[in-house]
């Protein structure tokens, strides 16, 4: 074959025979699929010179949405399931362990610690919830000392740092540490599914697509211990309209919690809470590092 | 198969199945194939969570370093073969038609219009160049009438409007009309190769992949008639050094011209420049719309 001239049949060959010996090798071998790829989408639907153009112009577009509190590139990746697939790649689960979803924009680094059976909900709004269980290793055996980084969006959708100065400083996040006996619990709130930011490039294409814009409920997690491998997960609520039609494609079978409601008064009373309430009971199980 | 959920193996499909019955038909067909085949990209190299945000980085610098007269994503597509693949799917030649190239982004809506015979290069740089030639039908009929709307970079490797106050206005390109033979000459400079712009994102993939920044010396033509589809190409020069190596693939064998070198000073004379001078000839072969 000659690639020193471009011809269609063999472009993504001409293309990728460019390179030189000084090629960084992983930067090449990555290149070299996008590439592979790229030149089949081209040749695949075929675009003409005004799709291509308008592709470029969504692509500049998306750039200039991209501000320090704002990455419209990687809510593009999330809402084409790229990050999804990205994290879940990176994080395969054998024995048992719990499994890994996104992490999303709204985690904060160094949430307040808290003590066991505290509440995270400053804001007292939504249904509030009990939540328990244990850390485990791969043998059901208790892992002591385990850090919860727990967050989530408030009744109405929103995190805490998404409406800064309307919110609590910290509402629905904190840190807790299992005991003796692998245990942990605490307050908060039943979480609310919610939108993401449909006003860019991201929002722009769900609509093209006739898709849905909304995250399911659901309470965010990184569970860590030492000598243990971490994990990013959700737990998301059984009952949400949107659990299957995650816009981000988070929702994993295996993280749909057990969430019950109840109206017994005495047992709220008992768990620091009022009636009506919800109580979700789970294990993370952690794979040794 | 259980499209309600993410999964690795199935994640094409979850993404793919999640569009509505009101999408875009064509909007679909084209994102159904980039989500194909950039989840391929994710499972072929398995990048790391810290190489997919190095991408997302480099997409949004990409976006950033976008103004009005640089389009920075127009380059990355450049030097992916995207463009040429587009411009080569859009306008697949057949009957021995001229074959197209990339516009590139130094094409000028309006050049002044000449009489045959006139000289474009007003920078007075270079060795001089005669160029002639005939439009001619599928069939070698001549076409009169025809459009040819030519332009070049200067013996420095720039356009004119890349150095504008330094170059006069209006070097190096011009329209001209074929006469009732089909025929056209002018007079120009010899072509000289380039780098094309290398201080953004392009130009760091370049350098990672151990790719040259150069493009081959060539003449830009857009010759149309009423009635034939018009063509957007380039002539080359057949001695340059990056002939073979064009950083954004332009280069078709068909496109290399015979530009020869001459010493005749009579010949020069004849033709209103000075030796030693180069000549082409070239015909250009369109086809009925």
């Amino acid at each position: 074959m000659d690639r020193d001239f471009f011809t269609e049949r063999d472009s993504e060959a001409v293309v990728i025979s460019r390179s030189g010996p000084k090629a960084e090798p992983r930067v090449k071998e990555i290149v070299d699929s996008l590439v592979r790829h790229l030149h089949a989408v081209v040749k695949e639907p075929e675009p003409t010179l005004d799709e291509w153009l308008a592709a470029i112009s969504f692509l500049t577009r998306t750039g200039k949405l991209c501000t320090d509190w704002r990455q419209e590139f990687i809510l593009l990746s999330d809402v084409l399931g790229i990050s999804m697939l990205v994290e879940t790649i990176n994080n395969r689960k054998t024995s048992g362990e719990t499994e890994s979803t996104v992490l999303g924009p709204f985690h904060v680094a160094g949430a307040p610690h808290y003590d066991n059976g505290a509440n995270i909900c400053r804001d007292g709004k939504g249904t509030p919830l009990f939540v328990s269980g244990r850390v485990l290793d791969t043998e059901d055996k208790p892992i002591a000392g385990a850090s919860l980084d727990v967050w989530q969006a408030n009744d109405d959708g929103f995190y805490d740092v998404q409406q800064k100065g309307t919110q609590p400083d910290n509402n629905l996040r904190g840190i807790f540490t299992s005991d003796r006996d692998g245990r942990f619990h605490f307050r908060s709130a039943y979480p609310h599914y919610y939108p993401i930011p449909a006003d860019g490039t991201a929002g722009d294409l769900l609509r093209a697509l006739d898709r849905d814009q909304y995250r399911p409920a659901h309470i965010h997690f990184i569970v860590s211990a030492p000598g243990f491998r971490p994990v990013t997960t959700h737990l998301f609520t059984p009952d949400c309209p949107w659990l299957k039609k995650d816009a981000v494609f988070g929702v994993k079978q295996s993280l749909i919690a057990d969430f019950r409601k109840s109206n017994d008064a005495v047992l709220a009373k008992a768990l620091g809470v009022t009636a009506p309430f919800y109580e979700v009971a789970w294990d993370f199980i952690l794979g040794r590092a």
